[in-house]
């Protein structure tokens, strides 16, 4: 959770964000996105790079790429309420980009609440959206709370099982603050990501207990067995740790992004990189998402909420530390102190996503600088 | 999760559950509640008993009778709405039993839904409202998802810290299904609560590990340390485990609950027995919860969402079990298992609650059956 800012070895190089989030947006165009969806899925991914979520970052251009050009997504996506109240919406995304269908959704939420209180609103035809963190931070400049889930490919076992049925189903939730920075919560259910998993099978590591059982259910510490069809465990791993509490969680997230929008749930969510073009399977259409915005003052006086959320943030910070430990810190700290850093002196991209950005820019013929 | 009704030793009686909560119904009147709050609070205590969840049935009945009768709690409290939206409210309590506040301020929430999609409402001036997962119940009778949380007294360490800063803080949430049964989600967000503790203390049994650091932050698995100062850890109880997202839901249920709504907060939350009659504090009023309603139709086809609900269901039933494990069960089975058993054969009341309700009956005067 703190943030350590890589170091980077003469191999890593650093850009600015402009130059990455303008690299993004020319792919995107060149891929046949309008200029202005273009620009929306960039920020999605330099947002994440800025805040130290690499993994979710520019990172993975080279697959929404693929995603786009071997799967059909849909460019030019006809984005449409299908049902809605004061407070309510389902939308279609009309197989478009998550990226693209994301920001519009959650804008109709913000939207909602600023007439109504509250706005939630669920999607179906939707593809991955990035980090869910970047939902929340929307609603924040409207002096709202916002809320963010989606569902997610199988890759988690519910508790008890050893199969996976379940995704990583994040849920992120911000609060704005006064004087202090806001509380940004952004985590997944599981105990641990897949792409941690990841990181420890690079470094030949063993993994902490209880993030991981093998194809057969049996608790491994070995990172080879998520890619011999073991799967993740839910947060809290086992009954004795609260398992079941994590499992809930990543019920719950399913339910409302999945189930409730009419998406695929569960474990026919689509891989990232699968075709959901299949239309109105019986299963549901695509990745879902749910997302919410509160206004303040529709609970409130902003003042005194944000001077009370300030004396909140400064309570939990003023707790005794744990030995060995800094003390507690606040939701969202880390994601801000690389913001900091990298707006300052730019992003360190490793010499494996370099070279997955000079391949897109090979392969799309659009220029990047630096490449 | 696996409901084990307890075997009943010669010791243990067996009452209709009726006749609990006809008992509690008239100490409520002679404390001098209305009868319909008498009512409403003797029916949140009576399904706690119903689903198993001995710990916030009648056996708290002599801590309720007690903070009526020494902390001043408000018998006739003018519940009252200070600000609100169409899908949104603010409800003082107005320092009445959490019993009572509760199902009232739920009401509001389900009646918002019912005109503008969903309702909202954060309370403050409340005390503790009983099991977390009575609230959405309420909700399910209306075709609506039903969601819940509360504030509680400190007894759980932000991830890092070694003091009392949160509470157990439970997040409920219901989804109504077709043919199979709903979905109850009703979990605290600390790997166990103090009860559990409690439970293996009497046993004279040793702690998981995760469970309980010492009042000097250390890891431990003695449960006595819970009574020196010791703190409960939230879910995923270290950083490796996941403990940070433990904290992060533990401090997303005290903003909803306490900040947003005015409530204290925090390590401010009033113990169960303890007055919360101080007025407007500058730390807020009482114990705070949030609930919230949303109607199925809002989002869906009400039949179809029924149908992909009974379809998770099966398909998360049926996923391989894990060795050792009967499989997967879905949120809301145990409470399910213990209700059919409880209505149909009684409820089993242990000899020191049984001695609790003796008290109760002398000290009021009112008499129950059997004692």
């Amino acid at each position: 959770m703190l943030y350590s800012p890589a170091m980077p070895d003469a191999a890593t190089h650093i850009f600015p964000i402009e130059t990455l989030r303008d690299f993004s947006t020319r792919v995107f165009v060149h891929c046949g996105l309008t200029e202005e969806d273009a620009r929306l899925a960039a920020d999605v991914l330099a947002s994440s790079d800025l805040r130290g979520i690499e993994s979710h970052g520019i990172a993975r251009l080279w697959a929404y790429v693929k995603l786009i050009e071997e799967t059909g997504v849909n460019l030019r996506p006809r984005i449409s309420i299908v049902r809605e109240t004061e407070s309510t919406a389902t939308v279609d995304g009309d197989h478009g980009l998550g990226l693209v269908v994301g920001p519009k959704a959650n804008q109709i939420a913000i939207d909602k609440a600023a007439a109504a209180g509250t706005g939630w609103v669920a999607v179906r035809g939707s593809s991955h959206y990035g980090i869910a963190g970047y939902y929340p931070l929307m609603a924040l400049k409207h002096e709202m709370i916002g809320w963010s889930m989606t569902n997610c490919s199988p890759s988690v076992a519910p508790l008890w099982g050893s199969e996976r049925r379940l995704g990583t189903n994040p849920i992120a939730i911000a609060f704005p603050a006064g004087k202090q920075r806001p509380i940004v919560i952004d985590m997944s259910t599981s105990v641990a990501s897949g792409g941690k998993v990841e990181i420890a099978r690079r470094n030949g590591e063993n993994l902490p207990d209880g993030w991981l059982i093998d194809a057969e259910g049996r608790p491994t510490d070995s990172s080879e067995e998520l890619f011999r069809g073991g799967c993740l465990l839910p947060l809290g791993a086992d009954y004795a740790h609260g398992g079941h509490k994590g499992y809930c969680l990543a019920a719950m997230v399913d339910l409302l992004s999945g189930v409730l929008s009419g998406a695929q749930w569960g474990p026919f969510v689509p891989a990232f990189i699968v075709s959901n073009m299949a239309g109105a399977s019986p299963r549901g259409a695509g990745t879902g998402h749910f997302f919410g915005a509160m206004r303040i003052d529709a609970f409130s006086d902003v003042v005194q909420f944000k001077e009370r959320v300030d004396a909140w943030i400064l309570n939990m910070r003023d707790t005794r530390p744990q030995p060995g430990t800094d003390g507690p810190i606040i939701p969202g700290d880390p994601e801000y102190q690389a913001e900091v850093e990298r707006a300052n002196n730019g992003v360190p991209i490793s010499p494996p996503v370099l070279e997955s950005l000079r391949t897109v820019a090979l392969q799309t013929g659009v220029a990047f600088d630096g490449a």
